[in-house]
């Protein structure tokens, strides 16, 4: 009996691999022009972390989490964002004394027990970024604008920006009672999610999909924005009008998170249905100190690499991933195969992607392979020419032939992939 | 208080992150020379594929595996080595039926619960790769040159291969007799393990650090190879000689698992001591079977990238891993300032790598960032300048300084960057 993949998680094959090969590439080299440095933190962490720098009331925490004990009876979980991790490394090795702003990314796996759907896996991806020690509103437009021209470089269409601002603590204060104000009358009728919300974060009701009846009218953050985050959502606004990228406000824009401050944001792209959002971010100027360091501010996006794969199928978009082979390589008899075999390493080490035969098939098998892989040449040698000292090129586009001389055939392969 | 990461892992930090990179990329373009390609299975699988795959009596998952009962009550354990997820995927995908030979590779963490020590994490992180279908001694050893470039083209220096067959179940049947044969008289006085190895595989005991004493004048399973398993031995090494790849045979290189057949292989490097395996391999025609698929040969290897590091440090290696950047843009005054943010988001979207400072500090501070980043150039911007639509461009290497229209910064600094 065959043991089959656990539930919810998947295989990424060759054929599909070279997508995420591509995007994930193209993430890398958006962060090394925009001038953000990977790092890698490990796959779980203490469950405390989570429990703290993401929330412990939240679903991820509460309902979703691979949490268990490991051998020395360690709370441990895999896991289920990125952000909590960043930020603990960002501490524990006090990158904080740093003269620059940190400006980091990741890319990685994530993990949360959630039912398994279209486009939603136990083990998803996620390219994030993240920008500590501060308070410029062009960070936060730089997070955004690295983001849209990631999702532009890929080729996807009708990506927009929805921002928000969701203010400090001080003015969230105020707007949070407004709001529970304004909810009290239909407190009762709202879903059981929002009826505890409504204590614990009343802004998230904004966000729910079953109760969007009752928050026709409600008062919005934007009405409540202090000076200070007045200024800096002007500001942020402005840099992303500089930079020429489409952006609407949205004030019922919210973000799951208790540790937003000021900008939130989303990218929606069109095209894919209700379940619209591609990726988003925002400010947590809390979130540093809540996890146990100084008083930092931070902001940071995150994208879910699954979903992206999904937009880019749905708008048909084709990356470029095709990789040809330079030669394959025939042998017609023993030695010749032996000799196949050394000229096979020499392309190789010289930098050129070669293939043979490893089946024992007939030369019309072997050229149907070459055909497979897309060669540019097949280089043929029978244990004749192998005597000569010569080997058959073939140029699979033109069909031409010539004799090379084996000591040449390296620099020849090299020379036409100029 | 704040949070530590898991005891046995690490955060991999920017001016550490750049090796693993060079690293990893080297092994990718490698295998796109070679053919290979990738693949990425689940961080975690059902805990009996790793009983299956790697042994029920191994220690790795005996006494070293991540393993856990997820929400839905499976056993799941966190991969412990790379190889079984990988044979896992080509059987429940069927790679078989695909008509060439499957070649893949792996980068990625594994993890098992072991005493912390230096090189040694309980995160750590491999590269490997997998060749399924065939049975041709061509195929052993593209898989050894693979691994012995790999060093080569990193820069480690006195990497050797040591080989060895382990031959067949039928012709290992027959020595692991002579072998018994052969401890029997010293059986009491081999080590607790060796004495558990002496039924279960006693060919594991010729490995065993502490009972070396007790193997002088073991038979060797050289000695004992039929026909077919002399005739794939002797050609992985002609192919070896004829690649120029330096081996020694040696006979009691047995490698940990019981699958392997026929070839078995090991990388030693100079001078780092008396651990000096960096990595391995063999071939291994069972293992399939084992994990439930049909009866298809296979041959691989795996290198464990923390011990390269390692090696690579030993040997005062220094990787080409440096990253300047392109230019720094300095705004005196808020206008200049403003327009600066719009100037950098558009030397980025033209490829360059630029940055400016985000922290409000003087131009002393910033021009110490640029000497940070070495940057190639710095371009500063006055109201001034910005009224007459200039800015200043100052090549860093010279010293030399001009003045460029503002609407030319961005193919300026590109046209420097030829």
């Amino acid at each position: 009996m065959s043991i089959q993949k656990p539930t919810g998680t998947q295989d990424l094959l060759p054929g599909e691999i070279e997508k995420w090969q591509y995007i994930e590439g193209k993430a890398r080299e958006l962060c090394r022009r925009f001038n953000y440095k990977e790092i890698r933190t490990p796959i779980f962490e203490h469950t405390e972390l989570f429990q703290r720098g993401v929330g412990e009331t939240t679903d991820i925490v509460e309902k979703e989490m691979y949490a268990f004990k490991d051998k020395g009876n360690r709370d441990i979980s895999l896991r289920p964002e990125g952000t909590a991790g960043v930020v603990r490394a960002y501490v524990e090795n006090k990158l904080y004394g740093e003269p620059d702003v940190s400006k980091l990314y990741y890319i990685g796996p994530m993990f949360r027990y959630e039912r398994p759907q279209a486009g939603r896996y136990r083990q998803f991806h996620q390219f994030g970024i993240e920008a500590f020690g501060s308070t410029d509103p062009s960070l936060d437009a730089e997070v955004i604008a690295l983001g849209y021209t990631f999702y532009k470089e890929l080729g996807l269409s009708g990506v927009t920006v929805e921002i928000n601002s969701v203010g400090n603590p001080a003015c969230r204060g105020v707007y949070r009672e407004k709001l529970q104000q304004f909810f009290a009358p239909v407190k009762d009728k709202l879903c059981k999610d929002c009826q505890s919300r409504y204590d614990r974060n009343p802004m998230r009701i904004l966000d729910c999909k079953i109760d969007q009846q009752y928050c026709e009218g409600a008062p919005t953050i934007l009405e409540h924005l202090d000076e200070e985050c007045e200024t800096h959502f002007q500001a942020v606004r402005d840099h992303l009008t500089a930079m020429d990228i489409p952006f609407q406000v949205n004030p019922r824009l919210v973000r799951g998170l208790d540790y937003y401050t000021h900008t939130a944001f989303e990218y929606k792209a069109a095209g894919i249905g209700a379940i619209d959002t591609v990726g988003g971010g925002g400010r947590y100027n809390g979130l540093v100190q809540q996890v146990g360091g100084n008083d930092e501010p931070g902001v940071g996006l995150g994208l879910g690499l699954e979903r992206i794969l999904l937009v880019l199928q749905a708008q048909g978009v084709e990356l470029p991933v095709k990789q040809r082979l330079d030669v394959y390589l025939i042998g017609l008899g023993e030695a010749a195969e032996k000799e196949i075999v050394r000229q096979l390493f020499l392309l190789r080490e010289a930098g050129l992607k070669a293939e043979k035969d490893y089946q024992g098939r007939k030369i019309k098998a072997q050229m149907k392979s070459a055909d497979r892989f897309e060669a540019h040449y097949v280089a043929i040698l029978g244990d004749d020419e192998l005597a000569r000292g010569e080997i058959t090129v073939k140029a699979m586009a033109t069909g031409e032939q010539e004799s090379v001389a084996l000591t040449d055939l390296v620099q020849k392969i090299s020379s036409f992939q100029q």
